[in-house]
């Protein structure tokens, strides 16, 4: 077979291959993360290249993706590429995976004192004593005698009793095997570490000598497109860091189903499992280092993620959650110690993930239930989780209903051609008056494309200045000379080549406009549905929590304004953030939370959508600016 | 280093090893077991070997253990004897760790009909309903719907509810992460593996299609001396075989403290682990083998064993038990794959281990406890279990006590140059009558030596002929010329050397017989001491069990006469053979019988003898033949 040399620039990485293979692929080996919203099936076009330097042809399927100046400029899409020539290839600022804004809390958990320890944060959030998963006692033995000769593990269980609620601890083998000689070594003084298993307690590890103050857990967000670590002091239940990353996975496809195709028919689980456990033991590492705690002190691990993520998390097949009737191996997951995942903490250390609902509701969405506190009282609130999927809950302390809908990848700035994620460069703010368009990028640098908040401004901003109809077409009336055919579409031009980084303009287009109104309408139409299937009205939500990817800088006026979010006071729409993560980090440090979320996951209901007959028609009807019903978006001020 | 090469025969088995180790260490590495009583210290003289070819020096101190004719014909220890030279050793037949007559069961128990299966062995037994503490369940599952798309494993449970009593599954990572594909291939029709932990159900391993035919298990005695392995079918529970072989560990010392003398301080755990290891997987896979059974549908084990046994086949680290105040690491073991210690059956399958009360008490005596079933009526009973240690059971449904003695090795055929365990060529009866000596031996062969059984004959013959003293001193004015006088002490020849297989005389001398007395003393004074302890006297015990190693060919009117065992009525002694091995066999195909075990551990109170006042007392008092109080024995013919 003959070899080739693949160099991929600005990073400068080469790597040897056979041929026969994609450019797509070859990155993969190189470790070169590039976009692919469709896991490599050539529909996508986020993964173009530039050719610098050998000879590959793009594939006649591709060229659609790219106007006549970029063929001419040998600009290729990887996954279409097979490599034929040593190469030398560019990746463009749009197709890199670069470190982005990603939704991280800013805010720590307030404790009180040790006494009176609490969780709280915001008045939104439910209230959870300080109660962590796996504790660390420090134990002072009494020395045994004739008199009182019992076996070492039911003298240590002995004091366990005294400072603990356990009627029954059962240990590990490896704990029991060398137990002897630690006991007396340290003269009597262990610190124990345990944590619960089906009502009993169960110790994870013995250390000689007091270790207590070295106790320590991480809080996981694994996101479909980021993955979120926290370092909390178990101790205290301070939040010690926190870092984030892409999640890798990305390179086997930048939405769930297409990961959920490249594990079950094109490619295998494996590399899918592995690539999530690889973000998060070089965020814990990283983490652990920063902070001066070694990673044989963390001893618990709480993952929150959508159902299909925590598949991936634990290696667990996902090839039926992808088609109907939509079914997962598991929605409660087994306590595991990490080790079995080949997550790199103490190997006595243990793994737990939130638990899903369903196959499209997952453990992210309980977190996010916990965190908001909405099922702990009486008031109805509602949640709306919007990312590739939205995902909406409903309900109080007495009743929980949710569904999901595809809402694509739209808001995350996919299937346009200058949509992206919300990161340095990204356009996240859009004003235009007058036909003046003023904008704002994350960051403050040259624009490189739009991300989700972006697109809603910009969707909002040209309804309301009478560029589009309600319907989304153009309104070819007006007279704007932003307005161009490019490549056989309309498209209206956001900013000027001279005014971005890449030296091409940033527009957007009809079709991609319609993509978007889509998104919004499967939204909408998930929460409207909802309500009406619990009998209500929009008017008695006491609260509507906004969480998700975009919720950091979206103008909730706006998102009412384009009829994605429903028509409320302002003042009852709160945003939570990253609110998964905060769930996970509940679980972690308090039993109470934890078992909260299993009661969460027990009683919330969820509705299947796409067996729900009303939803088609509310989708229908949403698919308008705001919406057709213009009753149900009294506030909105451009209706006309 | 200089390399020498040693040949063992009669085996012919030659290994090459470096310079500056002993004779028995070369053994060992040439997989040649020889008898060690002492675990390598120089002090019991069983690992005689005769050098053949090559130079070799018995060690000054070992000089003691031979005959000047035996020096000269070349004999060693080989504990004591360095190699520095090729050599060419012979294992003499007493040395030689040969297949003995092992106590096992030869019944099995009867089953009656599936719907009220019970266990029932003899009148002694209890009942206990076929309940495996492994099962097995085919399933037939309805196809997800759009209406029922719970997941997978949820779909398995619920059927699981329907046909189990548990309230709650777990199920193992392993289980889960191919079980989509498990499922969907086999047409949704699966055999479930479960076992039970903490009360709730344990799912180990899901198969496709109907495997429920094939669901085995072991019940495992885990003697010092011998290890006993039955394989059970466990959707009969009818035992399909049983096999056993010697513990390989006595290479390490033929007794636990000398085992413990070896793991603890002149060698290392692993290897002691690892021989008992061995001992199971050799077994078991041959019992497979032979019955036709795969050792991937065998997925339950219940060991039993003393507390020191335990350890070592858990690989803990036994160290604390030898000395005072005798604190095991556990007496109640966790539930753990068989594959945490090296068992090769199915990789999901389980192993229970009996539990133990103390150090000295351990899992064989309670499965013992729960074979005779004297914890579940009101008579108050005994069970007495002669090993290298005695242990003594008194009670019955509302209190148990036991204590342990160390009997010695003398009634497992240690610590007499004639004395050897219940072998081929083992005499185990004798008789004399005016002056005529007459013996039958195991396998009806030449006479080798004597086992305990006929060490309590014979005691029991030279007293009631006169032969000796009722404090076990010869009686030389009765005229006899089997009296003779060797190596400065008077030995009793009991067969001449044309008689026997080695050519040498077998007799007994004074400080062995002295040594009986101690032995049957200590166990004496135990049942004495706990008897009094409770405030009965023997009159009061419905029955006497009598158990262990040498109880299959005991005779209980000269046992008695000895002074070894209470002088009740005769009627009212029960044997019941490996009471161990039989417990543990309840435990695996019983839940309730598990159960039952647990509550016998629990509720049994262990008095430390070694912290007992009276016992010294009654432990001299008992070193006389029967006894120096006459009317605990009045039954016994000889007393004049």
């Amino acid at each position: 077979m003959t070899k080739y040399t693949v160099t991929f620039l600005p990073d400068n990485k080469t790597v040897d291959i056979d041929s026969n293979i994609t450019l797509l692929e070859a990155a993969g080996k190189a470790g070169v993360i590039i976009n692919s919203l469709c896991g490599g099936d050539g529909l996508c076009g986020e993964c173009r290249l530039q050719v610098k330097k050998g000879k590959a042809m793009a594939d006649k399927n591709a060229i659609s993706f790219f106007s006549k100046d970029e063929i001419e400029h040998g600009y290729v899409l990887a996954c279409r590429t097979k490599v034929e020539d040593n190469l030398v290839v560019n990746i463009p600022l749009k197709s890199r995976v670069e470190q982005e804004k990603i939704l991280m809390e800013g805010t720590a958990f307030a404790y009180g004192e040790p006494e009176k320890l609490v969780l709280h944060r915001s008045s939104h959030e439910p209230v959870f004593s300080l109660d962590p998963i796996v504790k660390k006692v420090y134990l002072e033995l009494p020395v045994p005698t004739l008199e009182d000769n019992i076996s070492d593990i039911d003298r240590i269980t002995r004091e366990l009793h005294k400072v603990s609620n356990y009627d029954k601890f059962e240990t590990s083998l490896p704990c029991l095997q060398n137990l002897t000689e630690k006991l007396r070594s340290h003269h009597w003084k262990v610190t124990v570490t345990f944590a619960r298993r089906n009502g009993v307690g169960r110790i994870l590890q013995i250390e000689g000598g007091d270790t207590s103050d070295k106790h320590y857990g991480l809080a996981v967000d694994v996101g479909t497109t980021t993955v979120v670590v926290q370092l909390i002091n178990l101790k205290t239940g301070k939040i010690i860091g926190v870092k984030g990353s892409h999640n890798l996975q990305v390179r086997y496809g930048e939405d769930v189903v297409s990961r959920m195709i490249f594990a079950c028919i094109r490619g295998s689980l494996a590399p899918v499992h592995q690539a999530v456990i690889a973000n998060i033991n070089n965020l814990a590492h990283a983490l652990a280092e920063e902070n001066h705690v070694s990673l044989q002190d963390i001893t618990a691990i709480v993952a929150a993620g959508n159902t299909i993520m925590s598949h991936f998390l634990l290696n667990m097949t996902p090839c039926s959650i992808r088609l109907e009737p939509y079914v997962p191996t598991t929605t409660v997951y087994p306590q595991i110690f990490a080790r079995e995942v080949g997550i790199a903490i103490n190997p006595e250390g243990i793994l737990e993930v939130s638990p899903s609902i369903a196959s499209y509701v997952g453990g992210d969405i309980v977190a996010g239930v916990l965190a908001c506190g909405m099922a702990d009282k009486p008031e109805i609130r509602c949640l709306i989780d919007i990312g590739t999927n939205g995902e909406i809950v409903i309900g109080n302390n007495e009743w929980l209903v949710c569904c999901s809908a595809s809402a694509g990848p739209a808001f995350e700035g996919g299937g346009a051609r200058n949509g992206m994620r919300a990161t340095g460069g990204a356009i996240e703010k859009i004003e235009i008056n007058d036909g003046q368009v003023s904008y704002q990028t994350i960051g403050k640098i040259k624009p490189r494309g739009i991300c989700g908040s972006g697109l809603i401004d910009l969707i909002y901003e040209l309804v309301r200045n009478n560029l589009i109809e309600q319907h989304g077409k153009f309104n070819e009336s007006v007279k704007t000379n932003r307005l161009i055919k490019a490549d056989g579409e309309l498209r209206y031009i956001l900013a000027y080549p001279d005014e971005t980084e890449t030296g091409q303009a940033i527009s957007i287009s009809e079709s991609e406009i319609a993509n978007l109104i889509k998104s919004k309408g499967a939204v909408f139409a998930a929460i409207k549905s909802l309500v009406d299937y619990v009998g209500l009205n929009f008017a008695q939500l006491e609260t509507i929590y906004v969480a998700g990817g975009f919720g950091s800088s979206l103008n909730i006026p706006k998102a009412i304004g384009i009829g994605l979010i429903p028509d409320i006071d302002t003042k009852r729409i709160q945003f939570i953030g990253n609110s998964s993560l905060t769930g996970a980090r509940m679980s972690l440090t308090s039993i109470p939370a934890f078992e909260n979320s299993l009661k969460i996951a027990r009683r919330m209901t969820n509705i299947e959508l796409s067996n729900y007959a009303p939803f088609m028609n509310e989708f229908i009807a949403a698919l308008f600016l705001p919406h057709t019903d213009a009753g149900l978006f009294p506030s909105v001020k451009y209706l006309r």
